[in-house]
């Protein structure tokens, strides 16, 4: 048995807005943060569980007070307890009856709820010495459908339907696993396309991304229309006719300005437009679909919970899945979105850049590709080169794909210097 | 001018679940509470704007911190540069780059906004020397539609259709002035069905409501379907045939579940079946909303913004629109949704009980009814009976229906002894 002793928080910021790194239509200066969770145990070899949620600066002192809220639920459990039930514990977590009526399921508590999660899976797979990709591809399915809470999903996906898309691919989950091993996941960076740099920094970092062996890049759309005409125009000259290049409005427009923006900007073949709209509105997310096609809608890293996504694919409203392991309440949901994606047969691209999302969704994509969706033809991993070197176990490119990680636990867990020099304190 | 010197805040807590009181089948022991603020300021009169959000317990506090995060936008500021360009500021504070992170426009960060906007609507209405619904009442269509920010809403409401609804009804708001101050407005009483009573309590309830003079009544279901047909049985008996009931289910039931349940009721002759499921699933509720007819869904008390609102209504999902003064971003986003109920051509029902609710949306009713949907057939303000004691301008109901409030402000503002003796400590 492992014990669970303490949960400790840690409010931690980046100072990224001085550089315009992730700077959009929308963020024009994140300053990327961690409300990092560390809980401690009583295992022998002295295993923690790390996990954070991701904020970009203002507002994590809210998720930092939200985890907070979470502590009487975690100290005392025993890891065993916890996870032999886990659709049950994290269902008591997100309903609790006084809590949730300040989400429920969205905002700063179900944040909150992620970085709790998350912790309790990297403890999990630490203390089974695997990594979280790894102890997911070893459950039955039976086992992974007990981890997922069904309730407001029923109408889109049973429990029994999920079985039957995990049963499905069971017997040659090896092979993908042996495929993954060899080749990596595919990938697409976002690193040289924020909308606060320069044109001629833009192409640099095409000429550099393309040596780099990236054959998929992002750019920011949404603030100018010429602008993003000229940029994307740049974009394209650089990486030529074959690579893939998206673009991402990061929810600026109104629904027919959104179908009329992206038909301007249709010449330079967007393999993707990516948050158009709201990320509240899954009819307008429909309307712009059916404008746009046959370029494909992008959404989901603020689509807060399940019942988002399922209306989302539901309504047809969107054609790539961008899962955020922090927006949706940890794993335990990002599973029920993963396997709501297979049923309605859309590629999953999570959502990931910032402070660590790169290192957390890198086991989401090879566990959707192992055993939920068996796919890999429409799915990338997003990447952007922030912040990596904060990690003990940080992830590896190559040739523009994900290697396979290899270190027990969920990779979140970030170097003791690096959290002690960036606590934020309000005085600063 | 009148400059806000300070914004301070106070977590009251009211220990309500002691009796069980706002009992249902999803909030078995809410402990009312309200994320309070005050505005001071330098008015010669000592002005102040009160305003709060509500939540029922642990949460609370995250409130108060994220209203704290609003503080420099507030302090120092005029009332009169704030209420000339009011969209303007509405959208900088809901806005902020970096707080919307962990909403966007919703959860924690959004209840907290409440707060904040619907304290400078109190101080803007004391310093006008008008009850909150009279300044609405004399300010013209266009000054009206400035309040509002209509991104992500004009594909199916723009500004000039807003304006359009009001200048209709603008020659006549007199008359419903008038209609208003004679009759007071319709309501219902929420009080006798809490899921906790006993039938006794509930039978005694009942025919209280009856003497007091309550034509119409709501009871709490979704715990288990023959314990719901006993109390709708009971309370249709004590109401009788002509009596309005209506069911709520907190939210409780799946697709298909709803649609059966409901209609194991159907002989209790429900006027409307409310939050039947997720506040998120608009799509289930239209597939409810086709499934229940002629019985009317409505829902709204968390619906956390525009968007939401604007997608029921687009996808013809709820009957009964129920706007809560705090789940929206405050006064300024409840006028949209006002506004888009109008163009829809649904009757508005403001979510209420709690503390300080009624108080409230007492104002948003008369100024719908006056302004902008100059309808009373179908609609009523909910009433619950609790926590009223604590108010300077506490509601009045005479014979069901609320008499119009005459103080000055928006009814915000508890006695200085109710703060002082309700103020949450964590270590109690």
């Amino acid at each position: 048995m492992t014990r669970i002793l303490s949960l400790q928080m840690h409010d931690l910021r980046f100072p990224t807005s001085k550089f315009l790194d992730g700077s959009d239509a929308m963020n024009p200066d994140p300053d990327y943060s961690a409300a990092y969770v560390i809980l401690r145990t009583d295992h022998p070899e002295g295993i923690e569980g790390h996990g954070f949620t991701f904020t970009i600066g203002r507002g994590n002192e809210l998720c930092i007070a939200a985890i907070e809220a979470f502590r009487p639920f975690v100290e005392g459990q025993s890891l065993e307890g916890i996870v032999s039930e886990m659709a049950r514990f994290w269902k008591l977590l997100a309903g609790d009856s006084q809590l949730r009526w300040v989400g429920p399921e969205k905002g700063v508590i179900h944040l909150a709820l992620a970085a709790v999660i998350n912790a309790i899976w990297d403890l999990w797979a630490k203390v089974a010495g695997k990594p979280l990709w790894k102890l997911l591809a070893d459950l039955s399915p039976e086992q992974m459908v007990s981890l997922i809470d069904f309730r407001h999903i029923q109408d889109a996906l049973t429990p029994r339907e999920a079985c039957e898309i995990l049963t499905k691919l069971q017997p040659t989950r090896g092979e993908r696993e042996a495929q993954l091993l060899r080749e990596g996941y595919p990938a697409y960076t976002t690193s040289a396309g924020w909308l606060g740099y320069s044109d001629d920094k833009l192409r640099q970092l095409c000429r550099q991304g393309i040596a780099q062996g990236w054959d998929a890049f992002k750019i920011k759309v949404g603030r100018e229309i010429e602008e993003d005409r000229r940029r994307c125009a740049i974009m394209r000259q650089e990486i030529g006719a074959d690579r893939r290049l998206m673009i991402d409005a990061n929810q600026v427009w109104e629904v027919d300005q959104a179908i009329e923006w992206v038909k301007a900007l249709r010449e330079f073949d967007p393999w993707w437009i990516e948050e158009p709209l709201s990320p509240d509105d899954i009819l307008g997310h429909a309307r712009v679909a059916r404008g746009v096609r046959p370029i494909r809608v992008a959404t989901g890293e603020h689509a807060h919970n399940r019942v988002m996504f399922k209306q989302f694919l539901q309504a047809d409203a969107l054609d790539v899945v961008q899962v955020d392991a922090c927006r949706l309440g940890g794993l335990n949901e990002v599973l029920a979105v993963l396997l709501l994606a297979a049923k309605f047969n859309k590629p999953v691209c999570p959502h990931a850049g910032g402070v660590g999302l790169c290192e957390l969704v890198q086991h989401i994509s090879m566990i959707d590709f192992i055993a939920i969706s068996g796919k890999l033809e429409q799915s990338m991993v997003e990447y952007a080169g922030h912040l990596h070197e904060h990690f003990i176990d940080p992830v590896r490119i190559e040739r523009g794909r994900y290697r396979v990680p290899q270190m027990p636990g969920y990779s979140a867990q970030m170097k003791p210097q690096s959290i002690a020099d960036n606590v934020w304190h309000a005085e600063r």
